[in-house]
């Protein structure tokens, strides 16, 4: 079996976990075309009853941000509103294929533009799919030549091939049961995490120092989600983290973002980004190149300068292991411990998903149309747990998981 | 300009006659990316609204038709059903790029399971935007490299692009000029047919004697059409047929092919066939090579074996200059006389697209899910014009159009 083919059953039977009799939608760019191929192949042999794959094509995005009238732009056709809440009634397995062929390709084109380019009534029915769990979905990042490209400095995607096997551990002898442990360690973490009941959880290195108010009650979850029906998934391939929402009003102090920061639905690439918080709220943007980009994003909406989430990542990590910036932010995200800026999960808190937005955002869960990752762990960065009595529990020591987890 | 940027643009200026304001749907291969792309920007260059490309996956559409459970072929989702009514009720344009980047695919599947893929519901309404005038629409070839090595043997995209580009009379100084020229000719021989009032036609030459019966008062169409709305958009680039469909109940005689003929829908490839013709019904299938390929199609409903199509088509085809075989059959077919079995064209008989089936049938229209072409005319081949008194016009000889236009 090649390596595209034993990725495309790992998609297929580990992310998606994709049953019998069921329907099967591929999202793809065009670039992908190779492995959506092999991925509608395996979902068939794996008893798939349709296999549909919808290509989408980030070229033709940039002439309709570049060429199109700007009241064209975030509009929805009535079957792209409808898309995804059919998907949900019936219960389809979701896969997308990601990985830009070219991270500069929406360079220099005007942010507010880009910003407006997507409708927001579709983002919000794709929450909806995350919120609800009737779909088995996979987010899964797939080797191109433009992506190799941006990695290496050249089109060699075998080499690109051999370093997402590394990230999503598909070079261990038996990629299933490697994968199978590693998701029950980072539940096992989130259980932990969740009983603790902490209050607040604070990083500290190097022009870092930000503490993190939680939501009493809130989880922290990692690895596999399972479907209303009972089927375990993976939301992305690979994971490494535990996550939760924090409180948007309770976040202090500043952080340097550990990694370059790609925003391609902005247009651009960030470097150096350090942020202050006040109140929950981004107050300060700084970067030594880029934060025009993080400003506009920031404007999308009231709620965008708010976190909603905060993520926590070992140096046992397969996107650590393999020893690359990716330039892709599902696999980056994965290299350490990263905040986002932006809606929070509602998973984190069962049932709130059905609540009014005042309700949410009372509770502490952040709600907009923005959700960007922002590294910010690393060899430098500690990272202390602050129960409720202001006592610390030390998690991350040197990139180590330090904290018991039972 | 580069040749694919004067395609993109001729496409969609003359093909589908984009207008400001107006909604673009471009059906694609993903062989046809690059080519998709320059139409995209051609169309917002237009004033196009919004222009999505849609693309489609003939790999992935191998594996339905080998690997899906055989009762969820040719089942439509709904959104599937409502797509060509809705692209009706907005009026959007519709542009398709065809060119099979590999005709041998489908080679070796089952033919019933070929047969069964595609929903029949959603091709019938195909058939309604065709009917109904509300699309401006156009089917053109676009190459790609596995057509290109289908023509010769290797992937020689650009000597492809040179042979399009003559077949597409991209190669006159003043292509557009050029067009609506032959257009005008197409127009004026289809209202001279149109006005002689002829009975039938009749095709002799080397294994052909095929007469064939007109439906009095139906008219022979060539060049451009019209929207409901006065838009003059081109259904096919190239064309150059003046064409009718004939009363199905009235061809009697036998005919040879005259180029080869590849079914992808049906898996393989048809060489050397010859049909006869006895009230109107295809009694006898003969082929050096896939007439089983054919039989099976004729038998994908009781009225595929009947006639819905005759093209007259002369010497000065663009197709012809070219001097290829592309094994297209919307090039191809340009080539000559061709014929087509399955269904009709509903506009040769105004207000014939609302009648039910028993009195489309009772005109003479014949009523089937394929529709499938088959050049019959070349060097050798002579086609007149009988009519009702029994006089005979010539209409063709030696490739030349020799009836007089008005």
């Amino acid at each position: 079996m090649t390596l595209l083919d034993r990725f495309a059953e790992f998609v297929v039977r580990v992310g998606a976990n994709v049953q019998p009799g069921q329907d099967v939608w591929v999202r793809a760019l065009v670039e992908h075309a190779e492995t959506a191929r092999a991925v509608a192949e395996q979902a068939y042999r794996a008893g798939a009853r349709r296999v549909t794959v919808e290509y989408r094509d980030l070229q033709v995005r940039r002439s309709t941000v570049e060429l199109a009238p700007f009241d064209a732009l975030g509009t929805a056709y009535p079957h792209e509103l409808a898309f995804y809440p059919w998907l949900r009634e019936i219960g389809a397995a979701w896969i997308g294929l990601i990985g830009d062929p070219d991270p500069h390709l929406f360079d220099g084109l005007d942010p507010a533009r880009m910003a407006a380019v997507d409708s927001k009534a579709v983002r919000a029915e794709w929450r909806r799919v995350i919120e609800t769990q009737q779909v088995a979905w996979t987010l899964v990042s797939a080797p191109n030549e433009g992506w190799a490209r941006a990695v290496f400095g050249e089109p060699d995607v075998d080499r690109l091939w051999q370093a997402v096997a590394v990230a999503m551990r598909l070079d261990a002898p038996d990629p299933v049961a490697a994968w199978r442990e590693r998701a029950a360690t980072l539940a096992a973490r989130g259980t932990t995490l969740t009983d603790m009941g902490l209050d607040a959880v604070r990083f500290r290195g190097p022009g870092t120092d930000l503490t993190i108010g939680l939501i009493p009650g809130a989880r922290w979850e990692g690895g596999a989600m399972r479907t209303i029906g009972g089927v375990e998934f993976m939301p992305n391939l690979p994971t490494e983290e535990v996550f939760t929402s924090p409180d948007w009003r309770r976040a202090e102090g500043t952080v340097s973002v550990t990694a370059p920061l790609e925003l391609p639905t902005m247009g651009g690439a960030v470097s150096g980004l350090r942020l202050r918080f006040a109140e929950g709220r981004i107050v300060e943007v700084e970067a030594d190149e880029g934060a025009d980009l993080v400003r506009t994003e920031l404007a999308s909406d009231d709620r965008a300068p708010y976190l909603g989430e905060v993520a926590l990542v070992d140096g046992d990590s397969g996107v650590r292991r393999a020893g690359l910036q990716f330039h892709n932010m599902l696999l980056d995200e994965n290299v350490a411990c990263h905040i986002a800026y932006g809606n929070a999960f509602t998973e984190m808190i069962p049932g709130s998903a059905d609540l009014p937005k005042e309700e949410r955002l009372a509770i502490g869960l952040n709600m907009s149309v923005v959700h960007t990752d922002l590294t910010i762990g690393g060899p430098g960065v500690d990272v202390d747990g602050i129960l409720p009595d202001g006592s610390v529990r030390p998690i991350i020591r040197a990139e180590e998981w330090v904290l018991p987890v039972s």
